[in-house]
């Protein structure tokens, strides 16, 4: 049995709790949240206590530690988790701060512990199945990758403001994305942007429209577009372009119904909600974690991804301000 | 060079003439239409001459008839033109009288022209590609063949009264698909209907919502669905069910864009006139006659096609008026 | 709180106990298998105990029993579920045999015991979303119900056997759905068929293929098409055509995915495995149970449901044997 | 009557042919071509005379010249029809040169002439719908637009040396639909690509593969996908991201089968052919300049149109060479 300490137990920890209590051969054993009534809550569901962050990691039974707590708080319990032995993971973002994860990985490395970080959309059966046929070859080499990745709807502006921007935010996701389809480091990085949908957040240099252009050595291309608001619900399409063909990953839709009339043809809209429209990805990651902690292999998507497609956030900001592409090393 | 005359030249004459006009070694030579403002027009546009049927037939150069006129007038010059020794295309139907249809055909047999029913739908490209997909074994042997045909909007009352009924002046059409998609004859027809659509033509014995299954001796099945009204457009759509899968054709829709808002996903809808959603029918089909004129080969739909479709109308209503399912001999 | 008692710890059973696992306020707290092992091992995984019918039924805190055992227990745990004053959910059919029914649903009349028949497809997203639109005039007067339903493959003869029959064990689903679309209840049933996927079960006078054919006195139709083998996955599609309008809730896919080559464009199969399509489904099912349980009102589909569509199984078989319509009294 | 001129005899002078013959009030008087037998088979189809330039364009009666002919004539015969006073109708480009370009343009100004660009795409039935949805405030304000293009399989080097190359050859279309769309010219150009298809194309400095990124002062962006191959058919699509949904305009199919088998659920392909794809757009682009110039109105897409997508074409190739967006004035 694979034993786990649950760090946060708001919307993202009750789903990821959810899932140890379903997946067999598993068992949460501690939740710790610094809203007790809400850790204890969830602990009575699964059978498990709230404790605090240091009785988790003290009780050498805990295999594995889920760091769903607030972004500033992951560095460090990814450090402290890696050196009380533990496996470990971390919702993303490792932290804002390109050093700071830096750093974080390197306790981490010293540590040998395992670390997986939250890029649920890997685990996406539409995502995944588009990665699989990709992967078989059946459209050959891949050229062009473009993804759309639009939200329902934008956060408040104080919200966004200590969010890291949308690059860090929003896009990162896409970053991954972009690393993961086309199997290349990219070399170069363009970025176009504004603030259209709310102006306000210009006051703080962000922006909440862009358009991201990845180049890598080889020639191959990523195209990523953002927006922090679609009307019509959250807009998650992947498209891959290669040698032999085209692959595209759909929105999924709210239900298959279509209504036809004088109006037109009226189908469903893209699920709105992300928790729901990743829900089958949040339980497929947490499936592929503990089936690699089990074989022994390497975790994906790693520290290393994570730091990668910061890395990548940054240069888009960069371009941004400079109007120039980034070179990255 | 295939010389035609038209007799016809109203909506659908002109269709067929631009066909002639634009297909390689055939020409219009003559236009008869007891409306000669209308025969003049069309001729002057492809350098042919209106005249009498009498003058249009006496010319041995004449290979061609192509009867689009009103259907009381099929059969008579269905059989002027055999005796007169042309290939003839006509309209569908050749008589809304079995009885008037099976002596023409005895006429056009004797003296042994060719002779093509305008069935317009099996030159459609869309039912094309599904029939040869079936030919080709695509989906194994075929055992459930589903018709949705309904059309825009009734005609009025008035115009209903003298078409033979729906399921003649209609269902005809599918019960043509049936067959050709089938490949086997039914042998049990079943009907069920009502006017729901315009209850005043309750009045003189007909309907406009109806639902007919043709059963076939092997099990084989077809089952046909019609309204005489679908606000949505003109839906024409067909279904195979086979042992190895199944074909869908689908409506050809009046453009490609989707509008996606908070309201939901909208499509276009079918394109709603039926010589627009034919047009590239009508035009296969006269390509099909003059290759088949050519060769010198069998040509369908036949006049034999034209019958059977014909007594599957019949044995519909029988069926309808009965209750009972209607064994064919 | 209300408390579970669960008879039958198989596939769907299984899923039951989930729900109840999930829903808030709800308890297992028995479950009842001949198979103890089954039984011990579901209980564990909820903190329920296994245990005997008399046991279970016996406990005053017990208000719901769920039965999940073979079609065979179904009339007997319901009607001692409800002389024990418990509300009931069953799997459908209460039995295969009309009169048993009868009987069985005179016992929960007069024991005033609440009672749900497990027709799922009522708490489809799909379904459900059609069934709000058409509930809300969005496409007028219903006119002609349009179901397809087809498994992706035929269990073993020796199953069917024992089954009631195609239009007994499969189509009933789809007699509930066509009720419950139509809002009127059927006055003619005409059924035609044949076994065209298995000839073996024709030795014991079934059919896998079939197209029946509902009409109510108002004129309006519902028509089903059945295969017991459906290469492509599990086809559930339904289609409501209205007097403003159509209706259709399409398949649900097994991903999104689209992958154009020069083969063509091939997208995702619908969802193969009936407990994954349906998955959604049985969660809402236990949620609307929950509900109205707590709210105190009517519980459909009721027992009289249950009924009304074995009745109309029945008649699809005697129609398919004398080739006549078969008018419901 | 509108009388025509038409210079070469070759591909699409056929299909613009075809489209004076079938408009009422037009007349194809002339047919130019070096190739004398295309020159006279042509005109022997539409009643017309296959003459020179000069007589053509010496006859008074010839009120509207359309020029089809090889690229690097274009100039040189709009001057020579505007100095004879007609209205003209050019193919793109007007030349690869912008400086030819704005010469030939200043000769059309001073003559006064009536100048129609041959940008086909603005006339296709789905773009068009897309742009009046988009103009009926559908969507709000439009800020993101994303065009796919991708052309079959790559004309062979030989000719692609003499194109002008990607961005003046293929791409040109895709900028004129982003102006059209974006209604705001466009600030900066980004440009980034490869010869992914065909290596040797490098060799002359070309590339097959490309993403292009156009910025507005406002903060409205375009995004251009190129590819010379798409295994799959030519592959045309336009979304357009707004302030209040989104618009997409899907490719257009050779059919609407679908065929559901083990393997999956097969659509059919993009229509290969772009004389097919867009034949509905060329037809409607010949009805709207005859509908302007009898109106007396401006005519879309005027030389202008022309002349600044040139120019970008121009700053993507600069931004391409550099690796930085290119400020346009």
């Amino acid at each position: 049995v694979i034993r786990v300490a649950l760090f946060g137990a708001g919307r993202i920890g009750t789903i990821h709790a959810a899932s140890v209590g379903a997946y067999p051969g598993t068992e949460l054993s501690y939740v710790v949240d610094v809203n007790s009534e809400a850790a204890e809550s969830l602990s009575a569901k699964f059978g498990a206590r709230a404790v605090s962050v240091e009785e988790a990691l003290g009780d050498p039974e805990i295999d594995l530690t889920m760091i769903c707590s607030s972004t500033d708080t992951h560095a460090d319990l990814i450090e402290k988790s890696a050196r009380a032995g533990k496996a470990i993971f971390s919702e993303k973002p490792i932290d804002l701060s390109l050093e700071r994860v830096r750093a974080c990985l390197e306790v981490v490395k010293e540590s040998g512990a395992k670390l997986m970080v939250g890029f649920n959309r890997r685990f996406d059966p539409n995502f995944l199945s588009l990665k699989e046929q990709l992967a078989s070859g059946a459209i050959g080499t891949p050229e062009l990758v473009t993804i759309a990745s639009r939200d329902p709807g934008a956060p408040p502006p104080e919200y966004l403001k200590v969010s890291g921007g949308l690059f860090r935010d929003m896009t990162i996701h896409d970053f991954d994305m972009a690393r993961w389809l086309l199997e290349e480091e990219p070399a170069y990085v363009y970025a176009s942007g504004a603030a259209l949908v709310d102006p306000r957040i210009e006051e703080f240099n962000d922006l909440d429209t862009a358009v991201v252009t990845l180049t890598c050595e080889s020639g191959k291309m990523a195209v990523i577009t953002n927006s922090r608001r679609a009307t019509y619900g959250y807009d998650q399409r992947i498209e891959v372009h290669g040698s032999g063909g085209m692959l595209s990953a759909g929105n999924v839709l709210e239900h298959t119904v279509v209504r036809a009339t004088e109006e037109g043809q009226v189908a469903g809209k893209p699920m709105h909600f992300f928790l729901k429209r990743y829900a089958a990805a949040y339980h497929n990651e947490f499936a592929s974690l503990i089936t690699a902690l089990r074989a022994g292999g390497e975790i994906t998507p790693s520290g290393d991804d994570g730091e990668k497609a910061l890395r990548l956030a940054e240069a888009a900001f960069e371009s941004l301000k400079s109007g120039s592409r980034i070179t990255l090393s």
